[in-house]
């Protein structure tokens, strides 16, 4: 394993990478005036660009719109937006994210099929295309207009998700930055959410391809708020080289250290999300070891973390370790009952299968810490995985009892 | 089809078969002084008796002791208790479910193997012995105790969920009972309940298995509350003979009325057990037609159901529409957006892909009924299939967070 340098950068974001520029305005598509809902992220130089999309069978127009653009693997920017997601519209709404491409490429001087479109919100309705146009001349993009664009892409989030990483290999230094945006519906497999990730670095576009869905693996399909997927769901990464490095490949120098520093910055961007789920109050992070396969490992950590009645017992410290034996249980994954340990956070309550004599304190204790841990061995090989959620809480229903009205 | 004659019985109870006795007393497991909390079943001649149980990889002791006693398909009693499951006890528990089964067999004055026992309640804990040991010894069966042991199987239900059905045939006239407790923890393939299902008509082991299998999925396989499944689900269905009808086997005389009084006195508890689902305000039906298989519509149905995100909407009375799709889309079946057809309610959303001008205000009001009808039809075939849930309410949080403490 070669050794590289990543270091997060302090107030990173996603036009931290060399050549990168962004900017939001509000375009009056959401409700909320004091907010932005309107942004493009934009490069100098066309970028080698790989993108992730929903698993639903329900796409939004702009996702055909960038899975089809993508066949070549190359964008110079996109243009994304809150407030209406352009989803369940027909062939109007793959018109309507044609000419927001459009709109922007005119704007910024380049060929409209370098454009991408990323749009999050409410179902079933058009956008709202004299405000977008309006609101496309509006934007003033700057190298520093990354954490504007991550204002831009909040819907229910509390807070703005970004980074960015330093990276030093052999072969050259880079920046990897990302934006993120999620809270209601993020499930295994890529719900609702949108990540956007930029790097100066030189890269070729199969390995980027390739490194991009490794790093979601152990990340964004790791992760759930609620369980649903919504039609809207985008990870992009776009490279433009900028930083000079020598070009990485599949096993070239650097190669390693790219991937390690996507998969951290992705990791970190997931459990941001996580973290901000709609009501959510605490991060869990559920770690299964001992597996027989990493396959079983990630089904069982992912159904721990993603059972309503753990997410439920989690939010009310409730000590009732029994559900996350029953939410294993029904993972569908092997397990011997006799050999199962579990810690809830540094509690030990199973070994071998037996409970041990601990304090129901302590794992109320675990259970109200603002990162909840729970670690699960199965004895029965050496695969591990983890997954990261939430709590669900009352402010849960109430955020989503009300979205639409 | 034969024409056979099932008429629901007012007050009907799963004693109201011929030669079924209940009743049930408080012997102090549960918390609550003034609720029951331990029943016994009892036929006064064999039954032959069919069985389906969780599907979760951890199983109750209970459970356990069920599944082998029932490999000859014969009871004559059920032991049933709530306030603790008896789940994750390892040898000892299932020591205690041989006992609590070997002491009512001593009672009742029959073979302690014709003793089925089921626990519901909290996981990981032993049974209080001692106090069940002198509850067994305070029941007094009744021919009208089938109320009683309704209210003992209870845990965070609200109601007793009972029904008795005649049924006429040409073979003969017979009865079938039936009682259940869900709740939490309700989903597709027998989550948390008990269903124990009584008759007093004469049938053949294997066409009463199969019977019964059949009725489940159209009914205890249909519903959701909250995704999880627990290690102590249990249905039993015991046929006690006393009617004196024709015996009933596959393809005989009574056989399809049989089976459709099975399926209705099912379906029946399946919706009481939705509508009462923890904190659930309201009873969600999502059917499903034009499916290319009835696999496709039943898996569609439940997708839409268990969907966290329509499962608020509807609490809400939100009228976005959205989810549903969205729900839709994320079952994995097939589908075309431009054919799907949806009615909320009897208002039309969508016709063929195409958002029909409907007044939002009618769909705000068919989510505000206490039963929520949503149809679907995919144009894609035809089959078709039904599922039922319940809104999600903040008090299903509040109940799930404060279960144990």
């Amino acid at each position: 394993m070669e050794t590289g340098k990543i270091d997060f950068i302090p107030g990173g974001t996603v036009t931290s990478p060399e050549g990168f520029f962004a900017g939001a305005t509000y375009a009056g598509i959401k409700k909320t005036e004091d907010s932005l809902d309107l942004g493009i992220l934009f490069s100098e130089a066309p970028c080698v660009t790989a993108g992730l999309f929903t698993s639903s069978k329900i796409k939004s127009a702009p996702v055909k719109l960038c899975q089809e653009r993508l066949k070549e693997g190359r964008a110079v920017a996109v243009v994304v937006n809150s407030g209406c997601a352009n989803a369940y519209t027909g062939e109007r709404g793959l018109a309507d994210a044609a000419e927001m491409a459009a709109l922007t490429a005119e704007r910024m001087g380049v060929s409209s099929g370098d454009v991408l479109v990323a749009s999050t919100g409410v179902t079933g309705r058009r956008l709202p295309m004299e405000l977008i146009k309006a609101g496309i001349e509006q934007i003033i993009l700057s190298r520093d207009g990354g954490h504007e664009l991550a204002k831009a892409i909040m819907t229910t989030d509390t807070v703005p998700k970004e980074t960015a990483v330093a990276v030093k290999t052999g072969g050259g230094e880079f920046t990897i930055g990302g934006v993120a945006k999620g809270s209601g519906m993020i499930h295994p497999n890529l719900a609702t959410m949108f990540c956007f990730l930029t790097t100066d670095a030189r890269v070729e576009l199969d390995f980027l391809k390739s490194a991009l869905r490794k790093a979601a693996d152990v990340s964004f399909n790791m992760i759930s708020i609620d369980g649903d997927t919504s039609p809207s769901d985008t990870v992009l990464l776009m490279a433009n080289g900028q930083a000079g490095n020598e070009p990485i490949t599949a096993g070239s120098q650097g190669a390693d250290t790219f991937q390690q520093a996507l998969d951290q910055i992705c990791i970190y961007l997931a459990k941001a999300l996580a973290r901000d789920g709609e009501g959510a109050t605490k991060l869990i992070e559920v770690t299964v070891g001992g597996a027989k396969s990493v396959a079983e490992a990630r089904l069982a950590a992912r159904a721990v973390v993603s059972s309503t009645l753990v997410k439920t017992a989690v939010h009310g410290g409730d000590p009732n370790w029994g559900r996350v034996i029953m939410a294993l249980g029904n993972s569908g994954v092997e397990i011997a009952e006799s050999k199962i340990d579990l810690y809830i956070g540094d509690v030990g309550v199973l070994k071998g299968g037996r409970v041990l004599p601990f304090n129901e304190e302590s794992v109320v204790r675990a259970f109200n810490q603002s990162e909840v841990t729970i670690n699960l061995h199965l004895n029965l090989g050496k695969a591990s995985a983890t997954a990261w959620g939430c709590d669900l809480s009352e402010e849960y229903v109430t955020i989503n009892s009300e979205y639409t009205t």
